[in-house]
């Protein structure tokens, strides 16, 4: 039997929020991977994932570096490629769990550049993107009609430069990871009157969840990894 | 008892790529409303939900028109939006359908403001929008790591123009509905250089699935309204 390896995508955090795709995957699956961010803090996917798996699955937690040194991060990934490879070539079916899509600024993308790489099959299953799931749940279309939407990895821009002023000419905005530079945020949308429709979620569907409306009550706290801050202009 | 309102992401086109949370939501049902938007075409979006519907459920389609006119649109919304308080308010539980996810660029949006405005309880679920589904099913990532990623609606846009310069600077876009204009777009990022990592896909997990690596071979085309063209450029 041949082997193949799924890159699933679990949503923001509601279990609920799983595809049916998903969920009929996890009875077929022989190996489960986890991607754990800090060891001992176990995997927010797979708990996201578990209500949906039986008790054959084998489950792997991989603890991955939380660091922006590529080649720590490179290694780590050249790593569980390789495995993963191993357990396909082996006809084990491997899945591999991600937050969110896993085609929106996910670490299963570092994964796959490199599987895509070797000589295995590899399906890929999207999930329902943070940003989708705080929208709905808030009540914040996020763009209509001939509007534009712009989505953008917070945590790599520093607002206090101008350099940051062409992005935030559109009129909906979706920060992610708006963690680390949230002060420097805050005020750069005050300047370009960000205003209408905006509100901060961190950790949508999942325990210590937080919605915000007055952005002011995040100056200063050392915000969730899992954070979006959704800024709207009037038009 | 009292009636609730739900609007219903069922994704963009396989019925798989349904969440957990409106298959369950199916069985609740008393009413579903499903979009038609050629009388006699039937509704996609209910094709799309049909394997999950019971023998109870009351479907009712209903024609919105396929105009740029303000004013018809805005008549055809405040009479379903009358109707659909009407049906809450006798204590029904009324379902909404509608493709992709609600909240971006959905003509669910018009639906869900002036439902807003009204005294009626109101939830939406999100759904896989067509954009994730096309890039895990195609392996090309929408953005990663300090990427922006920017969602232009394309048939509202004059590709022939400068003002769409602005917008064509960013690496990573996703533009929807590109149907009309199809021509002037491929002329414009022959230009820009988005070449990298680039589809075009039609109408995917539907019938008559179109998915395209050489743009060329879509010029001069009626391509359906449900088209999505992804275009990389390399960083």
């Amino acid at each position: 039997m041949k082997g193949i390896f799924y890159g699933i995508g679990v949503g923001p955090g509601d279990p609920d929020l799983i595809t049916i795709k998903a969920s009929k995957l996890f009875d077929e699956l022989d190996i489960i991977i986890a991607p754990e961010t800090k060891s001992g803090k176990g995997s927010t996917a797979l708990n996201i994932a578990k209500p949906y798996l039986g008790d054959n699955v084998e489950i792997i937690e991989r603890k991955f570096p939380m660091t922006y040194d590529k080649k720590a991060l490179s290694i780590s990934y050249d790593e569980i490629a390789k495995e993963i490879k191993e357990l396909v070539d082996g006809g084990k079916k491997v899945g591999f769990l991600t937050l969110g899509d896993p085609m929106v600024y996910s670490t299963y993308i570092y994964l796959f550049r490199r599987l895509s790489l070797l000589d295995i099959e590899i399906e890929t299953i999207p999930g329902i993107p943070a940003f989708c799931a705080i929208a709905s749940k808030v009540g914040i279309p996020l763009a209509d009609t001939d509007e534009i939407l712009t989505i953008v990895p917070s945590v790599y821009y520093d607002f206090g430069s101008d350099k940051a002023d062409d992005i935030l000419k559109s009129n909906n905005i979706v920060f992610m990871k708006a963690s680390g530079n949230i002060d420097e945020l805050i005020d750069k949308l005050g300047e370009t009157g960000h205003k209408d429709g905006s509100v901060f979620v961190s950790r949508i569907g999942l325990d210590n969840e937080v919605i915000e409306d007055h952005i002011e009550n995040r100056r200063g706290i050392d915000n969730n990894y899992l954070s979006t801050r959704i800024a709207k202009k009037e038009r």
